[in-house]
């Protein structure tokens, strides 16, 4: 079980890859009071049968909940559903895994145009942002207490880091949109510091996704068990961090 | 006169602040040859006025260009106006200084929207990124060969360095999109390396303008001398950095 008194969890982007992993393990390894916000763009659609299959295992534990987060009205009214089955408890763990990588891997700046960097930006940037600021407000049912915050970011965010891995994948728009979630990750994690919420980045690893491709590293469930042991035992030093999956700290 | 062989200079957002004072100091500290392009979102506008009169002292020298870098088409516009007047010449030196701040200084998260997020990022990132795409594209007329872009940053990009300011202005969309702007710097300098030009960002100093307001420390004036003292003696050492206007380096 999570170390971190969790009894309230939202995942974005769960029908597939990470997200979906995060789900599984996720109500795998927490106690039965546990429940999951397993948010995605289109719970009743062909791509989240795997997802629907997952939460009919675990029927308690599992809520699919309908989240654009390219939509803002789409983002308020998430929230008022979660808010609606969470009552007067509190939230205690939002993991904005969410993300797109426009246009596809690698990402040539000769591919990437206007359109591409604006829709990175309002999906991995903006979206994050705004679920995180109306989850986090004061007029919010939800009481952020000893919780976290982890934003699911890449080693590709990594500025310092760049010049490694630049030329396996230039990746433009994806590198500038996570770049400023970091930025995002370190104001929340300064804005909250006293409420004592945990707000952090996280880099996965190298997975076998649809977006990692088949050449990756690891796997999806490898990721995620790292991630999980993380995350629950996460503490002060990790406060605006960004961590990769197996807790090693990443320069900006 | 600059190190640098200079003859064509390009400089955004100049009808104010910073950009201003930097046409000024650019004309008066160039050899005769040099040709500025100075461009801001309404040359003929009232808020233009300081610059038509500066380039009225130098007629040879100050070319005005309009540019609305929120607008694609103006950027493209914008580069065709430039290439005719270059001819086969090439443009030795790009400086992406124009920038938005929404919502205004302190930009607390309560007074931050998706708007507000999502126009910072096109003007403060998306319009530098298609400006020096198309500046920069193997069909551009333009040749940058020992030549530079210089990416005006701030030290508020700094994600590393965000907790000693943090609680002194919050301004979350400006820091997304700047630490943004950093990540698109270093991936173009690892990108034109190979063509020997030097992509490099630079924060002017917290100064006395609009944007700074009358509590910054230093004076446009000592600013932009010293940033264009810097970049007239930018080296490869620099090349993909963030440096001060004083040539110190600022981590990510």
């Amino acid at each position: 079980p999570l170390h971190l008194y969790v009894w309230n969890i939202l995942v974005t982007g769960t029908n597939r890859g990470i997200g979906l992993d995060l789900v599984r393990y996720l109500a795998e390894k927490t106690n039965e009071e546990t429940r999951i916000y397993a948010c995605c763009r289109d719970p009743e659609g062909d791509k989240a049968q795997a997802l629907r299959d997952l939460a009919i295992q675990h029927p308690q534990k599992i809520q699919l909940i309908k989240l654009d987060q390219s939509n803002e009205d789409s983002i308020s009214c998430a929230f008022q559903t979660v808010s609606a089955h969470i009552g007067a408890g509190g939230l205690n763990l939002l993991i904005n895994n969410a993300a797109i990588a426009k246009p596809p891997i690698p990402g040539l700046l000769s591919d990437t145009n206007k359109q591409d960097m604006m829709e990175g930006y309002e999906t991995n940037v903006v979206g994050p942002f705004l679920l995180t600021k109306v989850s986090l407000s004061p007029s919010s049912q939800w009481k952020f207490t000893q919780s976290a915050v982890i934003n699911i970011s890449t080693l590709g965010s990594s500025i310092e880091k760049l010049p490694e891995n630049f030329h396996a994948a230039q990746l433009y728009s994806y590198r500038a949109s996570k770049a400023a979630l970091n930025m995002v990750t370190r104001c929340f994690s300064e804005e909250f510091k006293s409420q004592h919420i945990l707000v952090a980045a996280v880099h996965p690893g190298w997975v076998r996704t649809d977006m990692g491709g088949e050449q990756a590293t690891i796997t999806t469930q490898e990721s995620v068990l790292g991630m999980i042991n993380l995350i629950s035992s996460m503490s002060n030093k990790d406060r605006g961090m960004l961590l990769d999956w197996e807790g090693t700290i990443i320069p900006w």
